[in-house]
């Protein structure tokens, strides 16, 4: 096996590469003025088992085409079997049709992939697993909670309680909380289909003196972790510590979190940014070592 | 029939409707913060034979990706057939690999249209006809040169000469020259493949008291129309007329030509910009009509 990492992937495929302990074969990239990717394999890759690994964020339609070109590339240049590794994957909540007429974006953009010319598929924490089914490859999902709680762990947290924002991310805040021995629960979200207006509301959540994780798939905006976290520091959290696998911080999120007494936003490496302090590169090492 | 304009092509995609007096179905469209394209057919198009009519610039990976959401969720809604008309196709100077490993991308692209569900594809001044072969679909390439040589009639050239900046154009020179019973001739440009530096140089073209019109598929940087106006007003020429089916107007690609001597520019509204004054509406109507 040789591993490609895309060019917004670099530092987390070159540590995949690592683990494995296998060749890595870099891409060449360049943007033209007029905004079209430049991108060439610089080894042969011809009868070659390749795990390309490239994220969609930030600039997701730009990270997928530039994902298509590779993988189609690549089987052009004759690489025997090709597994794309999509750490996030964009769209991905564009899953189903909430109005008549509407893209179900993800399932287009899956079909795309394996017609590209992927054998295989692997993503971390996809937004909704069912997605995954359009394809007709081998498609596997990975849970980073493995990685956040050992991380969470290494935090001396009081009495930590795992909340998720809404019913969704139940199972997320669910398997950090068993892997930590702590109490979990959810809020309840609710979006305004056309606005987009969010509103977090729930059950009460006995914070007083406790540290509160708030655990999503992903932050975006940061809105909805903003709202949780208002309500449970009203109800006397000592510190709020907000974990999602996939940060994708758009505009000002980091300070409207910590304005709204976010005291720590952590998140895992499937995005680059600013607060990714956990790898995933040894769960994403490890499904490849089994394929 | 109906006519559904992409966000890129709404006033193309309008004109076309109007010329052809059919039904047009407008999509929806918003930008998600993080970047995402939210895409939806405002009526139903189920049974419906349709052109869809989505330029790829500017943003060509953004534009390409709506394009291929747009035709695979018409299929999805039940469109029976589904031409992809794409005015100005990004990508498509990408069509051949110049160094080991390269991605021969308007390969993939092509590819990709197809397998998103087009039947049929249209496209207006391609850089390479021979590109269009990957396609397993019908694939047409409409020339603009008619709706040019028909504006340039109405501007009281004295005595034209049609300037091709390189060997490639020629053709346009050629047909836009013939069009016009003007001379019409070639200069030879280099481009470094590393650098991608370009150099212009050439026969020497009788300017003097002439204008020239300087005729190219694309204007992207503006680099080679001024590269070519500075020689031909170092000559004598009259007036210089840059004249191109896809105005890109990279930055600052308008002053850049001004500066050399460039003292008008004409596109078409395969891209809307300002320099739009030819309207390849009725050519594309005209081929939607043999369908």
């Amino acid at each position: 096996m040789i591993v490609v990492p895309g060019p917004s992937s670099t530092k987390l495929g070159g540590k995949v590469a690592e683990i494995l302990g296998v060749r890595k074969v870099d891409v060449e990239y360049k943007n033209f003025p007029d905004g079209e990717s430049y991108l060439r394999l610089s080894e042969a890759v011809s009868g070659e088992e390749v795990a390309l690994i490239h994220t969609t964020y930030p600039h997701p339609d730009k990270r997928i085409l530039e994902l298509l070109l590779l993988i189609n590339t690549l089987k052009d240049l004759g690489a025997r079997h090709i597994t794309a590794v999509v750490p996030y994957m964009a769209y991905a909540r564009q899953d189903s049709r909430f109005r008549e007429g509407e893209a179900i974006s993800i399932n287009t953009i899956f079909r795309l992939i394996e017609g590209a010319g992927a054998d295989e598929f692997i993503t971390v924490d996809v937004h909704k697993e069912f997605s995954l089914k359009v394809f007709g490859i081998e498609a596997k999902n990975i849970r980073a909670a493995e990685a956040i709680a050992e991380y969470l762990r290494g935090m001396d947290l009081v009495r930590p309680y795992i909340l998720s924002p809404d019913r969704g991310a139940l199972k997320i805040a669910q398997s950090i909380g068993e892997r930590l021995g702590a109490e979990y629960g959810n809020f309840e979200k609710t979006r305004d289909r056309i606005s987009g207006a969010i509103t977090v509301k729930g059950e009460r959540v006995e914070a007083r003196g406790r540290d509160v994780v708030i655990a999503d798939d992903l932050i975006s905006t940061g809105g909805t972790i903003a709202s949780a976290s208002k309500i449970v520091k009203g109800e006397g959290a000592r510190r709020v510590i907000a974990v999602c696998t996939h940060p994708l911080l758009v505009g000002d999120a980091l300070p409207k979190m910590r304005g709204a007494g976010v005291d720590e936003v952590i998140g895992t490496d499937t995005i680059e940014s600013e607060v990714s302090r956990i790898s995933v590169a040894q769960l994403i090492a490890k499904e490849l070592s089994k394929s």
